[in-house]
């Protein structure tokens, strides 16, 4: 039986997916070739291209008024694009700071613009009420990351900023639940969490936004370039874009974005419930209303028992669980491919482990 | 039996790393996960990097003068992060443009500097001797591209460009003879002709050219801050690096640089010769000093005869070996994946072309 796999990224892809990964490693599709070794100017590329392309439509439901980008780089070439893509003839750019993700990319976009920061907490367990927040009258648009994979924070809404593009990293929590695509200028995921392997990066841009780019713009940052050129103005990452596709394929077998909504909720509540039926021994930093379904914190009452518990965590098939280097304690990434078997086993060590300390 | 993969890129992989990455597809080395599941920070990755660095190290000697980057977005991105890294104070860079890559590259560093075009045939069948070269004084660096895939052109020779920075492009030969690594500030190659799948790039850079990078570098093409984080600053595009691996070790296993250069060209010399010996039925527009050994460009008598050409080559298992869009006639990519016996096929069924059509 395969290990349950925590890791918060590159992380866990539906066992269905890799088995046909496999299958078909040395003929894609009776052409007696890896997909790896085809160009992807070839038929059977362009038709996957289409296929992955039409699936993600299908299943995000995305508008006419929206283009899809396969980019490569991960999330970082995309805080370096958003500014020199969208700022246009403005100067200023507003940014939510509420983790490491969004703080970097607010750091990235101040090589290119002054940097409104519109929210910014000092525990970052927690997102600022819109009311305190310090939107700018003349940003070119308005940034934000809607799960903190680090510090376990999630949006619950979509923040209101007026007719200023709105624009999302999604990169942890995308296809975990339904996007309405209308409200975003511009939303951009990479795939190691949610999609598949590492080095594909998607963005859904709004139309009108394209074509803004500064004239110095790096070309496979330039959004409108990748548009016109439909993503294979040069080589595209096609053997990422092939895994994303049985991402897709298998997503809409299961049920769709409303699917992984309700199990995701289920998933992080059984983690969440358990944390807070376990008296102190379990806690979670982060405020109730804004933990992530995605990046579960756990932190143990004493700190020093991390490394045993993630030890013995291993050795019950329970891999990737130690939290990120910059917070400590524990995080349990459970995206889409991570079963609720899986979460079940956790709670189920982690009650193990914290009766066996209470006896002792 | 597989079928003779003559694609330009991506292109053919040798069967033995493809084989390895099935059976390893769903558990890498007793971890019960896949490579592609795996965090780039955690000790099975961390030791895959370190030995596919060493490997490269020691396949092309590099000297501890130079780092090697792990970088995305294949040669498209390198033809920005060279003008942006090494301009420094100065505002001019000097191009070889030999063919539509070193061509690319020029157009791209106009957005950051004035560009100096060096020499610049008017046929592309060539390149240029140094005598008519038109190198600038105030250049920051002199580019070139060694292998031009769509014109079938290649380098038999190190530019002697004095003490200026030279920067390479060996995305389509890199590791298919030795190179004298010190004679370069940059060498760089896209992965998916020679060594594995789209999505990495690997770049040599010369320690002492890093930390230069204009201020507004997006942050994943400087190169000084790829060096000090030993291109883990962000997710690298993990399941590539591995594929690369296989490949450098299946590389070292068959007799390493020397070996490929030899193979190299008695495998290009077959077709080559076939050629000439055709009296003019096939023909290669290059002159014979500069053929490429990786990319054979052959016109037939009648360009309009390619269709059936292709048609029938195909049904004989010789696949991809259209021309590029641009040039037309057909081109057989033989990169290191690409047997002797690959080469020994394809001559077969141009001489029974040849034979068909001359009975007719």
């Amino acid at each position: 039986m395969r290990p349950s796999n925590f890791s918060a990224g590159p992380a866990a892809i539906p066992v269905s997916v890799l088995e046909q990964a496999r299958d078909e490693l040395l003929d894609y599709k009776g052409t007696g070739m890896s997909l790896m070794e085809i160009s992807h100017r070839s038929k059977p590329f362009l038709e996957l291209l289409d296929h992955v392309r039409a699936t993600l439509i299908e299943l995000v439901k995305i508008p006419d008024t929206h283009d899809i980008l396969f980019m490569q780089g991960g999330a970082h070439f995309l805080f370096s694009a958003i500014p020199l893509n969208l700022l246009g003839d403005k100067k200023k750019a507003d940014y939510l700071v509420t983790g490491n993700w969004s703080g970097r990319a607010a750091e990235e976009a101040k090589k290119y613009c002054e940097v409104n920061i519109v929210c910014k907490p000092t525990e970052y367990n927690t997102i600022p009420e819109p009311e305190t927040w310090k939107l700018s009258e003349d940003a070119a648009y308005v940034y934000y990351c809607d799960n903190e994979t680090v510090k376990g924070t999630e949006f619950t809404y979509v923040p209101e900023v007026g007719d200023k593009p709105l624009v999302v990293d999604m990169s942890s929590n995308f296809l975990s639940r339904p996007i309405d695509v209308s409200k975003y200028g511009v939303i951009f995921a990479c795939a190691q969490k949610n999609f598949g392997m590492a080095g594909l990066t998607i963005a859904i841009v709004r139309k009108d936004l394209l074509g803004k780019q500064r004239p110095d713009t790096p070309m496979l940052l330039d959004f409108g370039l990748l548009s016109r050129e439909k993503s294979i103005f040069n080589t595209p990452t096609t053997y990422a874009i092939y895994i994303a596709g049985l991402i897709f394929d298998w997503m809409k077998e299961q049920g769709g974005l409303s699917y992984f909504d309700e199990l995701s909720k289920k998933k992080s509540k059984l983690i969440y419930d358990f944390i807070e039926e376990s008296n102190g021994f379990y806690i979670c930093p982060v405020v109730p209303e804004y933990r992530s379904r995605m990046n579960v914190r756990i932190n143990l009452q004493k700190e020093e028992d991390v490394p045993e518990w993630v030890s013995m965590a291993s050795k019950r098939g329970l891999l990737n669980l130690k939290g990120h280097r910059s917070v400590g304690g524990l995080r349990a990434s459970i995206y889409n491919a991570v079963t609720y078997e899986d979460c079940e086993k956790l709670v189920a060590f982690m009650k193990e482990y914290m009766e066996l300390k209470r006896e002792n």
